[in-house]
C-alpha cells in the first residue's frame, strides 16, 4: 500500500543536486503486495541500503563501526510515499547527512525512478550512536568528523 | 537497529486507555538484525496486522473493503522507536484512528511489551482511498462512518 | 507465488495426528505479493516461529540455548506449496522433530487452514549445532533429550 | 540461522560453468538477525531475484509473462546452506533452468561470495504455469521455448 499523488515540493527534493551518495537496484517481486505494487515496508531496508551505500562508497564501511565497538540506533522513521514502485522498475536511493550531533547522526533520502529521475519516495531517519550493551554514547570523534563532511 | 531512551510522554500515549484495539504475538527471530534486537522495519508490518485486527475484531475485515474496489494507501508513515523488542518477546500493537478525512484516514499505534506494558514504540501512518486504478478517491460512506466511530 | 494443485498424501500428512506443537495466525497483508496471495518466502519465518512455540510451549525456550552459547542453524530448508494462503486467513503451522542426531536435529511441518484444516505445504529443515564461533559441535544432553522427546 | 560445513561437490556445482544469468549485491542489513549471518528465509527473494535477472538480462522480462496472463507459481522450493554470508558481503546468484515441462518450469542455482567465488548455498525451485484464476495450464510455445534454451 503506497500511493499516487505527486508534489511539486517532493519532486523539487528529489531533484536536488546536494546528495552524497546513491545506490540503484531492481525491485523485487518479494517487496511487492496485492495491491500490485511495492508494499510500503520494503522501503525501509531501501533507505538502510543507501546508508550502507554510502559508508561503503567513502570508505568507511558500517560494518568497521560495528567492529569498533558501536552502533548507529534508529530513533525516528519517516517516509512520506508520493508514486508507487513497482516489480522490477529500476530505482535510485539517494541520502545524505542532514544533521550530526554528539550523540547521533540524521540521514535524508529520496528514492527516484532510475530511468526517469521521478520521486517515489522522501523520507528521513534518526540515529542514536550506542556500545555494545545499547547505552547512547558519544560518536567517536573520526566518525563523527565522517558525517559531518557528508552533511549539506 | 531500535533503541534505547525512554521519554515519558511515549510511556502515557502508551497507557492511554482510548485505544479501539489491540493484537498481541511473539517477535519472530527473523525479525531480529545482528544488533541482537528486532530490526526497525519489522514495526511496520506490525502496524498493519493492528490495523488489519482493527478491521476483523469490528466485523469489518480489511479484506472486505478490497473486495469492494477499494484500498487505503499508506501515504505518510511514522516511528519512534523507544526500547527494543527482542525475539520471543509478546508485544502488543494498540491502534486507533486519529483522523477521518473525505479521502482518507490516519492511524496511531503504541507497540508495548504484552507484559508489562512497558511502550517499544509509537507510530502513526496516513492513508488515502484509492480505487482499482490507483486514482484517490471518496471513501464509501458506510467504511467512513465505521473508521468515523473509531477515532478516539 | 505459491499454488494450487492438491495432493492426496500432503493432505494425509497434514491431518496426521503425531505433531508435538502448533502455532496459529492471521496472515499480515506485508506477506502477500502481486500474485494476490502469500509470497513463498513468507512460508519460511512460520516454520521458525512454530519451532520457536514447540520451544515455547514446552517450557525451553530456543533463547535459553542462545543463552547457554549454542545455536541451531538452518543447513537444509524444504518447502513444498500446496494451496495458497491469503491475506488475513487463519493459518497454524504443526511441527514436530523428525529426527535427532547427536549434532543436530530435523524438523518437519504442516501449514494448514485453521479452521478447515486444508494443506496449504508442508516443509522440512536440517539443523546442526553450533557454538558461538559458528562450529558444529555436540548438543548438550538436556537439549539431546528434550527434542528426542518431541520425536514422533 | 545458516552454516558452516563446507561440502565439495557443492563448490563442484557452484563454479560450474554452465550457468545461464547472474545477478550480484550487497547484502542488507535487514537481512541479518541475531546470529549474526544473514537469516536463511532471505535467501528465498535473492533466488527469485535471480530469475527476474535472468528474464531481464534475455530480454523476456517476467513482467512481460504476467502481462500475457500467465504467472509462474512455486510449487517447491529447496535450499541447502553452505557457510553463512554476512552484511555488506557481495554475493552473486547464478541461476540456470533445469527442466522444462508442458506446464512448468524449474531452476537451480549457486549463491557464491563474489570476489572469491566460494559456494554459500544452493537451491532449486520448481515452477507450475498458471493462469490468472490460479489454474495450471500449459506454458505458451513462446515462453517455453525460451526456457528451454536456457536449459544446461
Amino acid at each position: 500500500m503506497t500511493l499516487v499523488v505527486t508534489k511539486p515540493t517532493e519532486h523539487a527534493l528529489a531533484a536536488d543536486s546536494g546528495w552524497a551518495a546513491e545506490v540503484t537496484f531492481h525491485v523485487r517481486y518479494a517487496e511487492t503486495d496485492q495491491m500490485g505494487i511495492v508494499h510500503h515496508s520494503a522501503y525501509v531496508p531501501w533507505l538502510e541500503e543507501a546508508r550502507s551505500a554510502l559508508s561503503r562508497q567513502y570508505g568507511r564501511p558500517y560494518a568497521d563501526f560495528e567492529r569498533a565497538g558501536y552502533g548507529l540506533a534508529v530513533t525516528e522513521l519517516h517516509l512520506r510515499f508520493i508514486t508507487p514502485a513497482r516489480y522490477d522498475q529500476a530505482v535510485t536511493v539517494r541520502v545524505r547527512v542532514s544533521k550530526v550531533r554528539s550523540r547521533g547522526v540524521d540521514f535524508e533520502y529520496a528514492v527516484v525512478d532510475a530511468a526517469t529521475g521521478e520521486c517515489l519516495a522522501t523520507g528521513c531517519t534518526v540515529h542514536v550512536c550506542i556500545d555494545q550493551a545499547g547505552r547512547p554514547v558519544r560518536i567517536p570523534p573520526d566518525w563523527q568528523a565522517f558525517w559531518a563532511s557528508l552533511k549539506r
